[in-house]
């Protein structure tokens, strides 16, 4: 059994479980850091794994076929060797870069043809080749490659694009049941709930899904803009339909609030730059509320910059000297706001799961929400 | 007593020893990473200090002036608290940061007029504020105010600059006697010897130097476009005439070879941007040879990075992947290669000091030369 559903909170949705791979177990809530090219950017994987405490990461199937390309990986050994990651790990499909980073993109029934944003060569993502692609970078978990259309498409467009990406699902499935994992563990294969936010679609896209052997469904195509009410909405439509034996992945998301809020809602894994992205910005989630460390305030602040915070950078440096080093532009910035960041997004689901499983979960969540919101 | 000289090579003048401040004793011959605004870029503090075993680090007047400025630097009680460095700490005196990184420059006997590199705003150093900032900065040892003429300069720019840099160490010395520690522990004044590469002021200078109550003595102006083969020399006749029983500084020398001549001819401490510079543009020293990670040999080369290197990177990360990472623009790649590269600094001064204390410097440096100078 790919996945064991350990508790769900009295009276909610919330969910703690556990799922396992070929390179360990992770606990369910989880969120995954994103390491785009194999490299959660400014984290060594020692601090990741063991400072953060990541249990599993995501890497991109675009930018890794593009860079450093399925040869070198294959010659690796799969992904794992080749970055020395040696935690779960999981792939996009490569399906949201070809629509938000590569160039003069063109949607057929075949698939996505793009121009590499990098030299401008030109490519063809199909659902097939995805797959291989998959199985040549040799993550725990791949994804299907769907189409995703903007969080402003018109009904007509998201029922056609979800017929297209559910017809992409099948021939994903077909070539994943064809091939083989090549490095000797299993990889799963998760497809991809989309529907815009038309509630019939996404029912209609939560039950289509169901019809393949999966060890877990993501679902896609939120926080691209749409209002927050409306994402939340959305899976609780989705949440409703899917199993729930199995674990739900809401993709690129989000904001502490939106992972708290989702959590609440029945999803089990995240994704999202949010902590690092932010964290290279000069800004910091902490257990005490939000940090815009440019801020003049914190010029003389010599307090830690998170007290109760998790991470070891939390206690050794200081605001004012984090302040110091985001100014001058020193590269230490990023790293120490880097590492905090994923460290607070890892502990803030690992709060959730401890609350989840004490039954406290809904007492809990507005009382931190209210501290961690905060701009300090 | 601050100096203890340990041992002396066999026949030669290759010299071990150990400095005391009150951040603790540091073993000689030394290289001191370059903290240029209090942090030595992009490595966490406790990675300088336990896995590459920096036993000092130094950090520029010039830089830590203009940004977080004395004010903040006092109220934080010194840089060792501001930075979170618990261990010794030297600041040059800011001397050749005006006359290489700040515009307008103008000298005078009073001092350096400048204008900021990072807002143009003016300023004047002094003989006088060079302490008073060092003092307020609480490094252990505090560097002398010097003109820092070009390496062509003629005789009698190099002379009358002398004279000028003579004048502004009494100076210097004058204000260090009026004025003392701000944080409870000592802090020393080095004299730095000048004299471009005119062997009669240079044994002037290294002469006048002796008059004051110093720890130590810095040889400045060298490895500044003049050949080695001058450099090597200058700093045998420096060495000549200072006294044995303190230490001598190298300043911003320089290549693994660079440093091992040196302390052949009896140099104790070293420091050099070299390391992280070249790190970030994807050059490792390494115990095999010199790697450019960019080029296309290292493309699928799986081996690690350094396979006797004394850092985790260097077992952790394998040459494939950090040329992919440099290719790709990855901030861990700077990461990797400068905590490497400072690793391996330590590491070539730390074999220097066991083999002048064993007796086979001569033998070892040779033979050691010849394997980390060759290309990959």
């Amino acid at each position: 059994m790919f996945f064991e559903l350990q508790h769900t909170a009295h009276g909610g949705k919330a969910r703690a479980g556990r799922f396992t791979t070929g390179h360990g177990a992770v606990e369910t809530p989880i969120f995954m850091p994103v390491g785009t090219a194999a490299t959660v950017k400014g984290i060594f994987h020692r601090d990741l794994a063991e400072d953060a405490g990541a249990g599993i990461i995501l890497a991109n199937t675009y930018h890794l076929y593009l860079r450093p390309g399925t040869g070198v990986l294959e010659e690796a050994g799969g992904v794992h060797r080749f970055s020395s990651w040696e935690r779960p790990m999981l792939t996009d499909s490569g399906g949201f870069q070809v629509f938000s980073l590569a160039d003069c993109r063109k949607i057929t029934e075949e698939g996505g043809r793009f121009a590499s944003h990098i030299d401008g060569s030109k490519h063809l993502f199909t659902p097939e080749n995805v797959i291989d692609t998959q199985r040549s970078i040799g993550a725990d978990i791949m994804m299907a490659f769907d189409e995703c259309p903007p969080g402003t498409a018109d009904r007509e467009y998201a029922a056609r694009s979800l017929e297209l990406t559910n017809r992409w699902l099948e021939r994903c499935f077909v070539q994943y049941e064809r091939t083989s994992s090549k490095y000797g563990y299993k990889q799963s294969l998760f497809p991809i709930v989309q529907g815009v936010t038309y509630p019939d679609l996404r029912e209609k896209s939560a039950e289509f899904v169901q019809q393949f052997p999966a060890d877990g469904f993501a679902i896609g195509g939120l926080a691209v803009g749409e209002p927050a009410e409306d994402m939340y909405r959305m899976i609780e439509v989705v949440n409703a339909v899917l199993p729930t034996d199995r674990p739900r992945y809401l993709m690129g998301v989000g904001t502490p609030e939106n992972i708290l809020e989702a959590i609440e809602r029945g999803v089990d894994m995240f994704d999202c730059v949010m902590p690092t992205r932010n964290g290279r910005n000069g800004m910091l989630f902490s257990t005490e509320g939000v940090i815009n460390i440019r801020n003049e305030k914190w010029r003389t602040d010599f307090s830690p910059l998170d007290p109760a915070g998790v991470s070891f950078v939390d206690k050794t440096y200081t605001k004012a000297y984090l302040r110091h080093l985001t100014i001058s532009g020193e590269m230490l910035a990023a790293q120490i706001a880097s590492l905090h960041n994923v460290a607070f997004y890892l502990w803030l689901v690992g709060e959730a799961r401890r609350n989840i499983l004490a039954d406290t979960f809904a007492e809990w969540k507005p009382r931190i929400l209210e501290k961690i919101t905060r701009r300090l």
